[in-house]
């Protein structure tokens, strides 16, 4: 009889034990959550909201988990067999694993995303699978507005990798063709004049990268055939202007060119030789 | 015998605990699934009725699940060996999981959609395997039709990306092309005063997104060649209606150009320099 | 010498709640698959047929797994060591199960496919793989007659989204070219009448979808070159007609056109002005 | 020392009861595998010897797993311990089964292909990697003649759906253009008068699928242009014979065409309308 | 003191036992490695090394798997706890096992394509990943050497499907054009003279299948234009000497042509029509 | 009394025992991981700082699961039974395991991808799914900054293979177009001598790979036509640098060429021909 | 207390055993490593140092997990629960299995391309991912030089197949276009002339295969049209000299076909046909 009760005692002083030892555990866990959740959302209102929002999602689950198990281990103190229960838990946890692996992922991703602070809302991100402007940085898909005006739901997981057109500059780029007899010095000095005017002009002076120096970059010949030579021009502008700087770049060069007395290509078909003599 | 006996009430006494934390936590767990049926079902009578279905479905599987594996613990305790049973169970459990996966991955990411609210139906959306209008959001599909009339069944795990394009506005996008010796400025004029017109057109004036202010932009230029200029006219327009303004307006920039004077592009064959004389 | 009597009075006492419990279970499971089949079957003889197939099927499995395990416990309560047995069977479904996952998924998907009633015999479906009607919705895989002749069978698995064809109109698309300086009024109306006139007209009126208002909808200017313009129509037919109402309708207009004296376009070589008037 | 030899005399009898069940289940599955065999090669005498030879290695490998499983049992009961033996089998088991995953799903896909019957030996069929006419139905892979003579090996898994051209007909199709200003009641009724011709010619008679009424289906208008009209021609022939009626098909509608007087499309160059003329 | 000794004498006699069964399971399994080398290597004496090398491979892998198992549960006989060893081994296992899964696939299809005979040295196959002459048969990937001489190393695993090219014959194919007036009837005798006289001349009367019958097969009218008519004109030739045939056939079907005063297709520029005469 | 007294004896030895390891086991693991840092941080201030990152997080990580585990052992020695404990942390562990593959793969890829020193911040890398220049080196993404100013962040196990373009030289490679009927000899020798003043000529001298001997190398002759004649023509440079060259090589190249009379290569248009002679 | 002493003294020859059946293990498992590396670095001191620290890195992880393994067992054998250590071992196992997947395969696929002897540093290889000549073959990466001066690292188990260019002869292949009128036999024999000539100047002669039998094979007739017959011509040469062989070859057929008055292919615009005679 005696052991018998002393059983129960030590049964008892054991569930106190476990009821202690995961109040520890729930407390650590929770604190290193709020410092998860406040490094998340150190930047803005809006992000800390969101972070919060994860946080009690994570200090909730974590609970119920924790105080499960402790629940379970102080019934198989009283000598209740938990067998059945751990296959049961087991068989739905692995059948809802292998089919919530994605979501797991796409969490996953989109906690190391922020994290890393690859974009942020306003930012224009190429994802791959859309181009657009941040609307949203969910828990599980980002939200963006693409050029046309649609809405794009990307799930963060199916992102492998990542372009952000607003953390630095772009580039205007511009293939000026001129007839394959025409001097480069000249085509070069007309397409840097024509720059220069470009830079000082504005809204274009605030477009530009560098609008001071050198605002535009001739590179070269790009390539020579028997109807014309092909003269990259570039220039860095701020992000998301490159082809509004592009289409006004276009027309100041043409008009340069055709000021400057230098001939455009050689016409891709035989009678169009007479044809521009006929204009 | 004394400990047989004693063994025996112990052991009903389990049972008895067993049962009670089974329906406790019963309890727990339908109360859980209907708050998050009430979430899902907050906006209209179909959504509800649909939730409450996937809820009614939610609580019988966990009804059954928490009372088998009540009973089995019960059969534990009067002595009954278990272990064939979990392992049949875990055998035919892991074998239906793997198959399942994508089953289960269909309904999560329904379940999913369906939180984030990422369309409704009778939006037009593009999910990459379809483009169409939303029929139905189901629990594994979702059905579309699409824009020929046929009905789309797409499932929802294979959606990676969804572009919703009835949240925001559309573009009409317009390459206008002229003879490549034309003032850039009065093609502006001319486009800018036929969108105007265009704007206080109805039902035109409904169709754009801003009538009032600035319907159309005359982007710039997007190329020249030889043989012409190309200027990008882009317009926002209510979402689905891109197209039909683009008709609209791609016919009165002709109109206009034309009753300006302002040349077409050359004709990309030679002998027509010939033919449009002899029209 | 008592104890082991008692025990295997308890044992057999053990053995007999198992098999009680085994019948019950299995009562109660082939009562669910016989709800599932009358579901299943609800809607044709054949269906229904094909739903008995699966339910048999179901219900063998079933009882040989049930009673399977039940022997086996009641082996365990007689004292047999079952270990071997279970990891035996467990290294067996394993390997099988690696195997299988395409064929349970295969299967999962077709009663899937069933129950949410995507396509019937008959229907003309397409489903990525094939495109075709539809001869047979099988267990596994999905019989098409495919349009040349061909028989496809797809598995179910592999398909990721089924358009159906049947389920609603289909729409004729008609891309009429004219010369670029013609009217578009005159072009609109010259098809709206023709149409009308096509509308009236048996076999057609019963092809159209909505004979009556307007059969046919000339959408506007989808394209302007210095070598025609492209005039967009469109018009809704019965699933399956597009392609018959779309040729009559091609051989309606051009002929209207001519009658009404509007010009085809340019020819797209130069020498062929020369042409048609020595036609 | 009683208790000992009552153990030993159990277990002697336990060993028994192993041997007798396992026995009974061998002659259970035997007879299963048996009625498997049967079933699949029902058909022809090639058929039943490959069915015998999957259910001879059937039918090894069962009595292997069962006697091996019934011996470690037996040994269990011996007093052996088989944890080292099961962990053992199953590393093996599992590390095999990760890498024979696709020889298992290869011959169950080719038994399932088999029970459902979708082609034979000699049938022209297509599986995507390949095609060409069966030569071969094997456990694991499907042996092709390829068109131009070269053998394919397709491994059974590897099969997502197939094609099966000998089930049912094929279909001769015909692109006639004719030039733009043609009557397209004078083409049908040519077309078809040239149609019954071939179809009443040996050996074009058995060729087509259903000689005596509508050989041929003359569809309508496909494309209109500046430069030619084309109709489209369709007719249903035997399987595998559509490449060889349409060539007919095509040089007797040419005959016809130009019998009749009906005018070829126009040349695509222009020089070339003096070109005929000069011929 | 007496359980003691006997519980040792009865350990000693299962140690006993557990060698005893261990050494018959080793030699059965050595015997069928044996056959199965036996059964492997039958054709070649080359293929009878690689399969010996294959065998002692088994051999070896097979005896220290079972004289492991063994001495595990000879020292769990003799009381040491092999829970830890177990474990080891299990994750030791499965972490190689998943690296491992591409390893034993690749030698597992190997082992397959070797018993199923599908290539030997020396065939030209077409394997996907790269086409060429079979230089080796090896365990994990299979030799070939291209046909500008690269030699490739191809994994086993990575073939989905084989074309042997040297089972059966090759097809020399041929477009013979023609003016567009041309009489069929003489076309198709002039290819059939001029191919008769290639079959009896040295040496393709030996590279073609069936010289003696039909050597080549004139199918018709392939393709109708307004300026050429398209023959197709096929010969079955010996595996890899199609394109031998098809050149010399080329070339003695164009001097035919010629010889028989057929005209060659319209030139598909304009003014080649004087070019010709100017020749 | 006394064995229960003795057995908790036992148990505080184990469990000092325990912990006595557990230290022992996370001295030497801690000493393992600072040599990893000391041996990854080996070579720049930068590289040290991050690589000491990774080892607190490892530290950090080892030391919870090392006590962790061994709090557990300690919690077991007394008696409280760990199942449900271990089957809870078991189904978590796997639950995530599955959704962070990623993370742990991506993770895994940067530790290897910095050991092996496949680049350095700055070095300009083609990673397949971007091009740019190394900003960052991070635990799971690389930070690219690409040629046109967008940020490019890649995970680390998504790099398949990795392209050093600063490891070496660059190519810079042209083909020049001559006339059909020009000596190879003479081109050969004017792009020669030109290519010698061109490394000779400030900046060229140090963007050439080697300046002295032979700058650039002109291949030969990569195509013939009726039109031009293609010679090929390389030259090794600094690694960036290659466009730059090619550009000025180009046009040195068509001066020189124009000015030694070699003809450009025909146009590819007749009418051109008298073109030229109007220039 | 006598079994107590009993038990304790078994207990430590237990330990005894466990630790000379560890070292044995150890010793023989070393040997194995030894050998393996032995056969890896038989052939470069350079292969024999990568060896070495293969061998190195195996000899101390087998050495960790032995003796691991064996103090497990002691610890075991003393009386400590190891579950919980068991099961951390395991969850951390899995864990880092599923993400380390692609290390190991790499790794192992690296040992069986070096036991396989594939490519030797200096080889040319074509790796699917890149294309180059190996500079170093890693435990997990294969480093190239990429024919335009970029280094690239390919990860070994994404190699699925890889061409060795450098084992064997590369093939030099040209297509010689001439008019349609030409006679084959005599193009023949100038080529063949032509290419004598090459094989016995230096350093083609040393380039070429097999210089002094057949240096160059004239195929035949590849295409005839309207405008050109081409003629394929092949030479093996050695590995990676094709381009610098068929360069020069292309060269001197060119000038000896002018030289013989054979007439280059039609040009392919009329208004040429006065070109050339203009020319």
């Amino acid at each position: 009889m005696t052991t018998t009760w002393e059983t129960a005692l030590t049964a008892s002083g054991r569930i106190l034990l476990i009821l202690a030892i995961a109040l520890l555990v729930r407390f650590l866990l929770r604190r290193a959550i709020t410092r998860l959740v406040t490094r998340l959302g150190r930047e803005s209102e809006r992000r800390r909201q969101r972070a919060e929002t994860i946080g009690s999602v994570l200090r909730s689950a974590s609970s119920v988990a924790l105080l499960g198990t402790a629940g379970m281990m102080a019934l198989s103190e009283v000598g209740v067999q938990l067998g059945p229960l751990v296959a049961s838990a087991g068989i739905v946890g692995v059948a809802l694993g292998f089919g919530a692996r994605n979501v797991v992922m796409d969490i996953l991703s989109g906690m190391f995303m922020l994290l890393e602070d690859q974009y942020g809302v306003g930012d224009r991100i190429d994802v791959g699978e859309a181009t657009g402007t941040v609307l949203e940085i969910g828990m599980r898909v980002t939200t963006l507005r693409g050029d046309n005006g649609e809405v794009w739901y990307v799930r963060n997981g199916e992102i492998k990798r990542v372009g952000n057109l607003s953390q630095g500059w772009a580039t205007a780029s511009l293939d000026v063709e001129v007839a394959p007899d025409t001097d480069l010095a000249r085509v070069r000095k007309t397409i840097t004049v024509s720059a220069l005017e470009l830079s000082r002009t504005s809204p274009f002076d605030e477009l530009l990268w560098e609008p001071l120096e050198s605002p535009v970059e001739v590179l070269g010949l790009d390539a020579v055939s028997s109807d014309a030579m092909v003269v990259k021009v570039v220039a860095k502008t701020q992000p998301g202007k490159a082809l509004v700087v592009e289409r006004e770049l276009r027309w100041r060069v043409k008009l340069a060119l055709e000021a400057a007395g230098i001939e455009p290509p050689l016409p891709t078909r035989g009678a169009e030789v007479s044809g521009p003599g006929a204009r």
